[in-house]
């Protein structure tokens, strides 16, 4: 049986030592944030990860969803306890407007504790993860009415939410869909169509299920531009706002996937179900983006989540597996055999993950950070800059995250050897449910192009701009420190091919945009590629000016797996940088019957 | 339902133009051999792949192996009629000496079509493919009476054959199995212990299964050279060598895996059961390798032919999903939205997985010539040199085609977004499937630890000097071809990547092994990068010579995917270099007490 413990300590250096969040008492909610709340706070979080979330998992996992003929979906067992200890506990509105019913702290100590939740049970926590989204985007777009019905409810975890986007015939494609919206007389929706993919569509842990549906009202135009985001309850609620009579929506059928079993993903089908209208006619994929952009932030955190749980598994399992003699003669000679961790093979496997996890909750960290002084600075030229990063580096984030964060769920896998293939021992379930974030939310590929294609070229490439302004600054301010030298060299480096990509794209991709397509994926990864090294060196930074003797071991580490990014991982932006100057040439060469 | 279709063409251009088989007229069987009779064995493979393999593998994943209170284990439905199917048709003994009841065909032939059989059905190729694997260790090690007894029936498919190496304590280090063998009165022995993980351990397809057990003697030294090799039938044998009694071996359980559920993963319990030693005392490992050296040949062939049967099934998937538009404008404006072909990123992953699959399968079906040239060349010259290189490449094929194999099943269900996630599109299957290769017969860490540890040091180098040279002399003498030379620029620098890692590891890693080790997987990826682009070049030294205008199409899509390869893929090799480079220092710092 795997385990977890959340990385408390990780995620205290990170916000107090490199991020500095006692440093944004101008943001709303900071200044309630004190640390010894923050400490709480995550102990607590940490506690409901490794004690309700984390036993059903494996459990979970092999049980599945099962849908009864009545169109009910029953979820595993132990998960209804579970999911009430989360919504009791208050997490779904952390970062949420106290008017509503949150209890408005930090979005970035949501995002931290997050991380937690999903490494112990990622299935169980897109019930509540998909909710907070619902509810970000009804308090964004919805009237006063409809927020007052629904958020309060599902912020206290008695309902949840659900986002209903994809049909049979289109997924990234939205301008193809096909539900419609009929009028009513009292100013809703009848919707009609079917919906695929829809996760948590149906379930038994709560008593309520809010959709947010994207239809066509009739006579709206064709396309993108035809389309609105409505409301739609699985029971429609009584005057006193509780819920009442069943609404004409059902779960057809749940799918069969590769992973995360636990969560039931559902074909809907909408056969007249009364909806209310969110925000303006034919807005709606502007209203549904605004929850998109909150679960890419989300998704890119899962890939973090299971990579962080397949680390501390396939580490544990190396300290305590004995196999082999080290190269260099027995390290344990009284022993049959040395453990896996004096095989330098082994160590590069967890070095590699290890140094991908904390720069890579440093970044979702940072970006999260971002985010709450997009959202709650009193100072408008921090909002925009804030922002202008929030928008470039989502995608990044997203696609990054979950890419890097399933190869190494496949290299933790590869640590157990054989037993990595059974089930029992819970590796191969973490590569199977990591698998999923890579392709939700918008598959990578969408991300890389939505990074390239949109992002990218935004009011003149001011939030690259940005970007590449905030790391030189860094560089040249750290010019002269020694011990950082060895981090700073490589980091220039992948900064300098980071920058001749930009300019290659600015040059080569506006008069023949398949060039942006051919290079995007790289250009994604080699930007995210320098925000982590860019994060290695902050978190290097504040562990060589902690000179703290009680934890010594802990700052040690961070300075190892620092340098072991620099001179490992970060050599790849080279070879970034050397696909995408290739160009779109042959890659478009080919005719399509010849594939 | 995915579908397959065997590359007959693509393989009949690589034995013909490529390898050209027809050259080797002096090696046995190969005169044998008439281009007609490939032509016939090949079609006949690709039916039996197509007809009889591929519909049952879908319905078997999810069927998988069933285990009842009697130890016997039920395979899926339909899996006995395809087995008899295959057996009856004489793939098993295909490359095998006639006078045990083989065809005597070339090996080369055998690794052909075993792509077939796999990409068609990973778990049901498996059954023949470890009977092939357990007849050659009994036919190389075994005395007249044991491959008499045994050999003719494995090869009919008679009787099926498993390998039984691992303990629940020890897979890679054998030195620590204690499965013990105690004389018997009439030169047999018993067997008592338990083995782990055994493939086709038990099931229903077959009369018999021909066990090779490794055990230790009793008064045995401890350690590898103390174990020993045994053939012990599920079935005794009475005069007439039929099988009779029931011996004391049984499956204790079946393992529930991540993937190829549709062969029996077993526990194999071993009550006394009665043995016969197969080569010497104490030289069990040495006899027991002919079995995984072939093995590894064959893993290395899964990893190429779950890519495959992916690739086909994305590329069949791309041409026919109409989502969004080409950034270069509609290219059907007629239709809703245009093919995914349009998209570049999409294209890049197509050709990614193309351009490994074609160089992948070269890299194989030319190690399987080397494996011939070494078993069955008169000159002892060529024989040395071939050997010398069967056992550089076999390491290297084993682990880089798999690690990339499975890397694009991935990039293949990655294609079909949601639907890629869902069981029935039958994509997640070739991921699941795909990740054994790397794990089993020895994990993908211990090839490349045999590579720079063993295989790359003996007889002074001899065998990478031999590469190095031959695809030296390839460059040389077409250095003035204008056709090859976009190919050739690239494979000239990464062949200098190959020299200049060569030498770290020689001048870095005699005294310190540490550094060995640490580079260990990257040479393993740098050699094999290096071995894929020289066969790209010697594809497209071939497509260039052939002017066929039936053809054109054919060998147009070969050059576009050798100059993909040469400008996308093969700039790996700098970053692998530079990460040898970089030595086992950091590696090797961190305390073990601080993973």
């Amino acid at each position: 049986m795997p385990s977890y413990q959340a990385p408390v300590a990780d995620v205290l250096f990170l916000l107090n030592d490199v991020l500095r969040m006692q440093d944004h008492d101008d943001l709303a909610g900071y200044a309630e944030a004190s640390p010894d709340i923050v400490v709480a706070v995550l102990d607590e979080a940490a506690k409901l990860a490794g004690q309700q979330l984390q036993p059903v998992n494996l459990s979970g996992d092999q049980e599945g969803c099962r849908r009864a003929a009545d169109g009910s979906v029953q979820t595993p067992k132990g998960f209804k306890a579970a999911y009430d200890a989360y919504a009791e506990g208050g997490w779904i509105g952390l970062a949420f407007d106290p008017a509503y019913g949150g209890q408005g702290l930090p979005y970035l100590l949501a995002a931290a504790v997050s991380e937690f939740f999903i490494s112990a049970n990622m299935s169980l926590s897109m019930y509540p993860g998909l909710t907070a989204g619902a509810a970000a985007a009804l308090l964004t777009h919805g009237s006063e009415e409809l927020k007052r019905l629904y958020a309060p409810k599902m912020l206290e975890g008695r309902w949840t939410g659900t986002m209903n986007l994809t049909e049979p015939h289109c997924g990234t494609d939205l301008g193809l869909l096909k539900t419609r919206a009929t009028r009513r007389d009292d100013g809703s929706f009848s919707l009609t169509g079917q919906k695929i993919f829809i996760s948590a569509g149906e379930h038994d842990l709560t008593e309520n299920i809010v959709h947010l549906v994207l239809a066509r009202i009739e006579g709206a135009p064709a396309g993108v531009k035809g389309i609105s985001l409505f409301v739609a309850p699985k029971f429609l609620l009584d005057a006193a706002g509780n819920p009442s009579e069943k609404n004409a929506v059902s779960c057809g059928s749940i799918e069969h996937k590769m992973g995360i079993h636990g969560n039931s993903t559902c074909v809907m089908n909408y056969d007249g179900a009364q909806g209310w209208l969110v925000g303006e006619e034919n807005r709606g994929l502007n209203a549904m983006f605004v929850m998109m952009n909150e679960a890419r932030l989300m998704v890119g955190v899962q890939g973090l989540a299971q990579s962080e749980v397949a680390y501390q598994n396939a580490a544990s399992y190396a300290r305590e597996r004995l196999q082999g003699r080290a190269l260099t003669g027995a390290k344990s000679p009284e022993k049959p055999a040395d453990s896996l961790l004096v095989h330098p093979d082994i160590r590069r496997i967890l070095l590699e993950i290890r140094a991908f996890n904390e720069a890579g909750r440093a970044f979702a960290l940072w970006l999260a950070l971002q985010s709450d002084i997009a959202h709650r600075s009193p100072d408008a030229k921090a909002r925009e800059k804030a922002a202008d990063l929030l928008g470039l580096m989502t995608p990044v984030l997203k696609g990054v995250l979950t890419d890097r964060g399933f190869d190494n769920c496949v290299k933790a896998q590869q640590v157990f050897g054989g037993h990595g293939y059974i089930v029992e021992w819970g590796m191969e379930q973490f590569v199977r449910d990591a698998r999923i974030a890579q392709i939700y939310e918008g598959a990578n590929g969408i991300q890389a192009l939505d990074l390239v294609g949109r992002k990218l070229p935004a009011n003149g490439g001011r939030a690259i701009t940005a970007f590449l302004t905030e790391v030189g600054a860094f560089l040249k301010a750290n010019d002269g420190d020694e011990a950082l030298k060895p981090l700073l060299g490589p980091l220039s480096a992948s900064l300098g091919h980071l920058q001749k990509a930009t300019l290659w794209l600015m040059q080569n991709a506006l008069a023949a945009p398949d060039n942006a397509g051919a290079a995007a994926t790289d250009y994604m990864h080699l930007l995210g590629l320098t925000a982590l090294g860019y994060m290695w060196a902050k978190i290097a930074k504040a562990a060589f000016a902690d000179a703290d003797p009680a934890r010594a071991d802990f700052l040690q580490a961070k300075r190892a797996c620092a340098l072991f990014h620099a001179e490992r991982i970060l050599p790849e932006t080279a070879l970034r940088l050397a696909r995408i100057q290739t160009g779109a040439g042959v890659t478009m060469s080919l005719p399509a019957e010849l594939f």
